[in-house]
Order: C-alpha cells, then sequence, then structure tokens
C-alpha cells in the first residue's frame, strides 16, 4: 500500500487518578482463572503505597521488569518462558513504567502466542499470531511507545522492533499523576525524546499532513513545558503526557532522523539508554537541525539539565566500526533525514567524526 | 467510571490518493460471497468517473443515501430492512459522503445485528452487539463523525445518536484529494461545524488536558485556513481534514455547549441541516463565546460566506415550544456550557429570545 493503513490502540483512557480504575477496565478481559501479570517498573520496587494500589487477583502475579539496559531479546524470551512454565496460558499483561516497560510488555504478549524466538521477529511484519491482551499504563512521558506499533529491541545481530498491526496495546491509561515522582533529569531526558522526534519528523522528507498536525501539537507542547517556563506544576505533568501521545502518533506517517539513528549506534555498544542517548547525540546536530538544536540547549540551560560529554572517549576501532554499522543499517531514517541520496552525504568518515564528538 | 474508556477507531489510513487502496483494504474483511454495500451521498449520484472508482466485487451495491435531511431512525430501519430482505447478511458497509452518511452508515451497520428499531438505542450504551464491518471515507471535512462513538439521528421523540463503544468505525479512509468538489458555502458551514466544536469544548467545564491538546489543534488549524488565508488550495483540503479528525476526538472528554444545543432545537423543527444551523446560531452567541464568534464573524467576511437569516419568522408559539423543549433536553452539553446551575441561567424565556432573532 502507498499509505500505512495504521493499527490505532483500541482503548484510551485520560485522566488524573484513572489508574484507580484498572480493576474495572481489566474484569471483562479475564478469561477463568488465568492470571493478570503486572510488569513493572523496578523503580517501583520498593514503592508500597504504589504497589498497594495494583488491583491482584487470583493467581495474578508482578514481575519486575529491570530497565538497567535496553529491553533485549533474551530478556523477552525467558520472561515469556517463565510466564509458559508457571501458568500455561494468562490473561494479559500489563506494563506499568517506562518505554522499557512499554516494550517488554508488547513483546511477551506477542511471543505467548507467537513461536521461536522474538529476535526472529525484529522487522517489519513479522509477527504472525495477536499476542494475548496488553496494556500499557506510562509512569514517565515521551517515548511515544504507548501508541506505537513497534516495541524496540536488541537482539544478536540488531537494535529493531516487532513492528506489526498487532503489536499495538489493547488498551493504554493515561494518568498524568502517575508521573509526579520521575526525577528531573530523567524526566528531561525522556521528554526530548518526544521532541526530537517531532524536529527529526518535521524536518524528514516523508511528513504527510497527519504527522504533520500530530507532530507540530506535540513539539508545541513540549515548547510550552520546558521553553517558556522553569517550574514544574501538575498542569505540566498533563501536557507532557499529551505531548508523548501525539509525538507517537505523528510517526505513524514519518520517521525519525538522524539523532535516532545515531543514537540507536551508541546505545548498541555502549548500552546508552535511549533517552540520554538522543540528547548526548542531538546536542551535537546542529549542522542538520540548527533551530530545533538551538531550542534544545535552551531547554537544557533553562532546566540546569546535564548532559553527559566525552562518552566514546578511549573506544576501540571496532567498537566505532561497530557504531557506525548498526547505524548506517537504519535506512529509512537516514532517507528521512537527508532524502533518497542519503549515501552521498553520509560517509563512514564522516560518522565516524560525528560519534567522536560525544 | 470517573474517566471515559474512550473506543478509537480501528485502523486510519491518511493520504492524497489513498482511496485507490479500498479494494486491498476491504479484501480480507469480505466474507464468503456477502456483499460489500457503499453508502454513498445522493451528490455523487451523477458523478460517473467517481463511481467508477468504488471497487464492487460480486454482489457488492451502491447504495444512494438521500441527505437533504438529517438522518432518521425511519431511514435507518428501512435501510436495514431492505438489505436484510435482499442480502440476508452482508460483509460491512462502506460510507462515502459527509456527516449524514457516516452516521447512516455506522447506525445501520450497527442495525443489522441489534434487534428491533433504531429509536430503541437512541441513548447512551444501549447498542448490544457489535454491527457489520463498518468503514467511513468522509468527502467534506468538518463534523468529526468520522472518529466519533455516536450517530445523530433524529427519532419519533428525540434528536440523539446511538452512543457506545460499538458505534466507532472499524477502518476511516481519510483521502483530502475527495473533497476537491465540495462547494464553497458548504465548506465553509462543515468546517464551521468544527470550528465551534472546539470553541465550545475549549470554553467548557467538561475540558480535560487531553481534549484540550485536540481542541487546541483543530481550532489552529481552521484558523490558519480560514482566518489567515482567503485562497484555497490542495494543502487547505489536507489541513481541514485534520482539524475534522482532532475536533472529532476532542469530544472524547469534552462536549460542545450553547450553539449546538440550540441548533439542535432548530434543526428538529425546521429540518435546518447541522452545519449551516450551527452557523446560524453561532452569528448571534457573542455573550456566551465572545472571541470565538469575533473570530466567526471575520472567516464569514473573509471568504464571502451567506449566512442565513430571519428563518424563524412567522414560528408558531407551538414551534418555538419544540424547538425549547429538544434544546432543554440536552443537559451535558448545557452543563458543559454554562455549570451546574444552567438552569438558573437558560430560562426558557431567554431561550425563546435567542430563537427569535434567527
Amino acid at each position: 500500500m502507498t499509505f500505512r493503513n495504521f493499527k490505532m490502540v483500541d482503548y484510551v483512557v485520560y485522566g488524573r487518578g484513572a489508574f484507580n480504575q484498572l480493576n474495572e477496565i481489566l474484569a471483562p478481559q479475564r478469561k477463568d482463572d488465568a492470571p493478570m501479570i503486572f510488569f513493572v517498573d523496578h523503580y517501583f520496587e520498593n514503592d508500597a503505597a504504589f504497589l498497594a494500589r495494583i488491583p491482584l487477583l487470583g493467581k495474578d502475579k508482578v514481575v519486575y521488569i529491570d530497565v538497567t539496559h535496553e529491553p533485549k531479546t533474551t530478556y523477552v524470551d525467558a520472561l515469556r518462558d517463565d510466564l509458559k512454565d508457571e501458568f500455561g496460558t494468562i490473561s494479559g499483561i500489563i506494563g506499568i513504567g517506562g518505554g522499557s516497560v512499554m516494550d517488554m510488555t508488547k513483546a511477551v504478549s506477542l511471543m505467548m502466542t507467537n513461536p521461536g524466538s522474538s529476535a526472529d521477529y525484529q522487522g517489519w511484519d513479522l509477527v504472525k499470531f495477536p499476542g494475548v491482551y496488553k496494556a500499557g499504563i506510562p509512569t514517565i512521558s515521551g517515548t511515544g511507545a504507548e501508541v506505537s506499533r513497534t516495541t524496540v529491541l536488541t537482539g544478536p545481530v540488531r537494535k529493531l522492533g516487532m513492528n506489526s498491526d498487532f503489536t499495538p496495546f489493547d488498551q493504554i491509561l493515561l494518568d498524568p499523576e502517575l508521573c509526579k515522582t520521575v526525577p528531573v533529569n530523567q524526566r528531561f531526558y525522556t521528554a526530548m525524546d518526544c521532541f526530537i522526534h517531532c524536529v527529526e519528523s518535521l524536518t524528514g522528507t516523508y511528513l504527510n499532513a497527519f504527522s504533520k498536525a500530530y507532530g507540530e501539537k506535540a513539539q508545541d507542547m513540549c515548547e510550552e513545558i520546558f521553553l517558556h517556563r522553569s517550574d514544574w506544576d501538575e498542569e505540566s505533568d498533563e501536557k507532557l503526557m499529551m505531548a508523548s501521545y501525539a509525538g507517537g502518533m505523528s510517526i505513524a506517517y514519518s520517521q525519525v532522523g538522524v539523532a535516532h539513528a545515531v543514537s540507536y549506534g551508541l546505545s548498541y555498544v555502549l548500552g546508552t539508554k535511549h533517552g540520554i542517548g538522543n540528547c548526548i547525540v542531538f546536542d551535537k546536530l546542529e549542522e542538520f537541525y540548527p533551530e530545533g538544536v538551538a531550542k534544545f540547549k535552551e531547554m537544557v540551560k533553562l532546566h540546569n539539565i546535564e548532559i553527559p560529554q566525552g562518552i566514546t572517549k578511549g573506544l576501540t576501532d571496532a567498537d566505532f566500526e561497530k557504531m557506525i554499522d548498526v547505524s548506517l543499517g537504519l535506512v529509512p531514517l537516514w532517507e528521512n533525514a537527508l532524502g533518497k541520496n542519503w549515501q552521498e552525504q553520509m560517509s563512514r568518515e564522516r560518522l565516524r567524526k560525528l560519534y567522536e564528538q560525544f
């Protein structure tokens, strides 16, 4: 098809305190005594007050997701095996956390019903069967993973998602109250994932009016929050959650660009997390995104954020080569950013020089 | 539930020329030899070139929808009976046209599987079974009916939709090219349905950040098109189609207000079509929406649009009483516009004076 027929998330509930409706929302999705599995960001492991709010019934189980590293296909497969061993079948998986937890939830849901390893499905439209019921409840805003049709996974040979019509959530629950304890730096890095999405998408060659409308609104909201004010309140959390949602939707008919392509290489070799990796990279991309980078630098300054420097110092040639391989493999991102003849513009040498700046 | 769990349209395809993908999109939805029924706005009845593009297969049938009047429950029931008599079962209904065709498509789809009359389901969450597959293809932008969970129907006792989680389309196809032949006045009236939605929703008491984000973007796009330029090009059609979509989404957690409440009464008694009815009413609502009405008047002037005057002249007291009854029955609209104590502000006398101005 010329234009992608975009599969939407089935149900969206948005509201401060909407988390209290979770039990009611899950009730019709429970199948006999098959449990609901709650994938919870390990950040909440000692937050007894929050954990007590998870509506556990019968054999339901909380599984803490270690998000120290970006999600790996081996981790997805291991969790799937554990759940199959322990329960046979489950009613569904509810992800509560950031982008990594969203992606782990989508991936394990799909792997409960699709044979083999999740690495077999890294790519476009390789998934064969719908997964088990899956719901996403973000506790930090920016990645857009709550509405995307992918799951970003690091596999044995590539960092690439399971892109398919079966990938989007059946349900998302957007409760800005859940974001109130996010540390300031982390909040900024993750929010900038959204801002950078928008800059890359709005300046890209793939753009159409659908993605433009969502991208402009998401970028406007990021700027309202981070550029036009230095304090933070409930309304900021509410707006940022919508910016994340709109930023995710804007990817439907567009693509990310240079920052994401370069940051994936960094993350593959150094394990740099996605949000902070994007910030490290975007900070040096004036030549590609002059206006966006200028705004970014202003936001960094206004919010006293520290962008790590010198992280590629001392890397070997082999490390750089690997980063360059991973990055240049992301053809649609480069094509969106630089056009059909992107290869003439982005040589291995130029990319190496860029990586050496971080 | 405190916050509505909003059922989304399942699939969205957006793009200039996307109509050419319709055959491919419908293929997996065809059930054996049960036909697809195309509900086509009677406006296209003599447009042979357009009709030839509808991908008819086997027993598929085109049914022209008469949109001279707002959709009636009797019309819905009659079409359902005809389809059942002729085919027994069908694969689905594809609506191609404006808001009335969208609503007829949703309503007849639901009535293929729910017993009785569509009038039995006018209200909230009364529909019991999913309808047959239904797709919406707007050929004019503004109503938001392509994404709403209602169908506005005039029944024996009320003008009210079949609001339910089964009501949203399974698929919408947004192809701005289909709007290129819309007459200028009609385009304006329907676009203003969106603009007025936004003003009512953004100034209303029900608003939250989800609806605000969509409403602001939709209103911005309407203003870009109608307030900041007087010419019209392809980009205008593209933006207006997205404004309609965003305006429809903004209703998820908000409500329309005074203009819609008053215009429903007008439409019930005089049969005034929704788009033009909203314009006739909104034009006199400075006291409720001073900023929005000022912008509206500017747009009317800039685009040389004629807003009919004097349409309630010569009506009987009984007519006015009926309009007032219908309007005051729309409690959530008044409550959204004027707050919990709306009845103290909007007496029958005040409303009568308003109706006499049109």
